[in-house]
This record gives C-alpha cells, structure tokens and sequence, in this order.
C-alpha cells in the first residue's frame, strides 16, 4: 500500500482571468522549451495563485511536460514517437506529405493542451520539469499557442 | 533556436461558472464530433471569455482534439490506435469481450479531458481544429460528457 | 449520425480557489488510487461545483482516469505501456538505469495533469472512474501531486 500526504488547504479569492498568444517559430521536427514565455506572461499578469492553461492550436504539433535537464531525453522521446508513429504504414490520407499522418497520431497520444497551478506567483513545475512544444512535421512552422490563466493577482 | 513573440496580456474579471451535460449515443468505434454542441453551450452560457473544459466520464471513451478537414485523417487514427492497442494480445480482462481491454488502453493514450480556452465569445481553435469523442467499443454506447465554463459572461 | 443531447446549463459565482499537495510514497512501478485523497480535499474546502485539477510534479510518473472495478485492467494497462516503450530500445538516455527513459515515454503518452468538474460537492467521475497516479520507475519514490480547486464553495 502507497503511503500519503495531504498538506492542509490553502485558499484565495479568484478575481482575475488574463491571456496572451505565444507564436513560435519552429525549425522543424523537435522540441520547443517554452517554460520561460509562460514564465514571462505570468509575471507580467502579476499572477499570484491559480490556474494556467497552455493551447496548441495545432493538430500537427502538441504539448507535452518533460524533462528539462539531459538533452537526450528529447532525442530519445522523438525516436519513441516515431516508434509509435511511424511514416511506411500505408496511411490514407497522404495528401501533405509522409511526415503529415504521423503527425496526427504524435499529436493524439501526447497533449493538446496543459494545465498547471500556478502557486506564489510560480509555475508549480518539479524541478526537472520543463513545458515543450512538440513540432511533429519536418519544415518549419508558425505555431500558435494561447495562454490562459485564471485566479488572482497580486496587489 | 526557435523564434518566440507574445502579444500583450488581456484581462478580464471571472465572475462565472456554468456546466451542463451532454449525452451522445455512439453508433460504435469511431469519432463523433461535439464542437458544435460545446460551442451552443457557451451561446447559452453567453460566455465571453474564460475556460471551457470537457470531461468523459468513461474509460472505455474519450475526448480529442483533431484535424475536421479531410475524414480519411479519423479512418488513419483508428488504425494508429489499432495498432497502439491491438485485440489479439492476451489481454487478462476480457470478460467483456475482446474489444473491452483494447478500449481501455486507448482511453490512456489519448484524453479524459480537454481544457479550451474561450476568447471574445468564442472556442480558441484552430482553424483545422475540431472537438471529438472516441468511442473505442465497438457496439454503440450512451456517453456522458461534463461541460464545464468558468470565467465571465457578456452583459 | 451519433444522437446527442444537453441538459440545460446551471450556473454558479466562481469566489475561491484552494490548493494542497498530495505526498504519495510509491511501492515502485504500478497504480496508486488516489480518488479519496482528491475528495478529501474537495470535502475539506467545502467544495460546491467547479473544477479539480491534479497535477503530478515528475516527468517519470504520472497520471490518469481508469477503471477501479476488476484489478486485471491495471495489470493489462501495464503490459500495454511495457509495450509502448519497452525497455530494450537502446535509448541513448540510460544514466539512471533501462527502467528511467521508458518511464518518461510512458509519461509521455499519459498525462500530467488531469482537470475533473465539481458538481454538487462530488467529483464529476463516472461509475467506473477512479484518479490513478501511475509509477512507472521500479524503484519506490516519493511523488508530489498539487491539488487545485477553482469555484465555489458550501455557505
């Protein structure tokens, strides 16, 4: 049996909404660390405590929450998706090219959207992680991504 | 290294909650879209801004979001899924039929939940973006999804 | 065409938030159920309707909505996963031992995050529903999960 934990509820009035949109320019398949724009728009919200919600308003590119730290972890995440994906299954729609149907499946099993609670003003990330965003075609792209958080700010 | 711009923060008071349920009678394995059904919920709501979030309250169905352009990309992510979690792999729970623990695996790999953003009265989608159940059994199911806005309404 | 019905909306003021964490020790690679520990919170802030979001602080664990009748789907969930991302891949990322990049292509591929409706006080979850936090290291550790409560509370 697991053991756990619960710390006591801390509560706050929920006053405020805010949000922006993200582009980014992706050099191709590959992982985009977007940690610090979220960071960014947060702090100039002056959140204090809530929610955030990052969109992908994409169906070839996704999101996903990974490690920050070992750079072969997303070399070794990108061979997994093209394990789970891969480009010679005889795919119907084809139409864009070889790369497009995998990147349909890539974006299925990993996230269009996150949701992360945002506590004393801070992304309550663990420390290895880091927010990502997924380009799953071969050329580059334009992606749009909108924030969203929703709770109260400092005053 | 990808090139990132974010537009200036947008804020408004969040004043409002407002869930409803939507029932939908699956003809069996397949993809039905609900973008619609959830866009009458916020015309109703009169939503002006906030989150929408969907919730499937099954484990044998799920939520996506996906391409709604060309249907050949839902026939291609049957097959994908087909291929994640195939029938034949002597699956232990199978008391409900061969295509019961297939089901399941699929509802893991892809969402129990969607959170959408709501921007100026309307689902921040993107242009190719459609909102779907999967029903991964394959007889036709009765599927209970939560609608749930919170943020401000138009006056 | 798939029939589809909605219950009309009901709406609510949206005035508190509430976040806690949840410490769960795990035994090593498998599922925690960790639904109670979410209603206990939810019982505690006095939850009225609104929405539930966990978020799992790791990139080697993780979580998800699954079926909490028969025990078999859990054993089944698990050969599924070993099958995703099975050990013998030759990953590049192996500093940690052959069970750590497996683990982070199982998180992949579930969630971070999960965001359930209140409603009513209770956990919108189906019959069949329960919040599982998924270790997928062999190792036991100690996993921190935040709980975030977004709505309404009993007056």
């Amino acid at each position: 049996m697991a053991q756990m934990r619960r710390t006591p509820a801390r509560t706050a009035p929920v006053t405020l909404q805010a949000h922006a949109r993200l582009e980014v320019e992706t050099p191709g398949q590959g992982f985009t660390d977007i940690t610090r724009e979220a960071a960014a728009f947060l702090a100039e919200t002056e959140a204090a405590s809530g929610l955030l919600v990052l969109f992908c308003r994409h169906t070839s590119a996704s999101l996903t929450i990974q490690e920050n730290a070992d750079p072969d972890v997303r070399r070794d995440l990108l061979t997994a998706l093209d394990r789970l994906a891969p480009r010679d299954l005889g795919w119907v729609h084809d139409l864009e090219g070889p790369d497009d149907m995998p990147a349909h499946v890539r974006a299925l099993v990993t996230d269009s959207g996150l949701s992360i609670p945002v506590i004393d003003g801070r992304l309550a990330l663990g420390t290895w992680q880091g927010i990502y965003l997924i380009e799953h075609r071969d050329a580059p792209h334009r992606r749009d991504i909108v924030m969203l958080f929703t709770g109260t700010a400092r005053n």
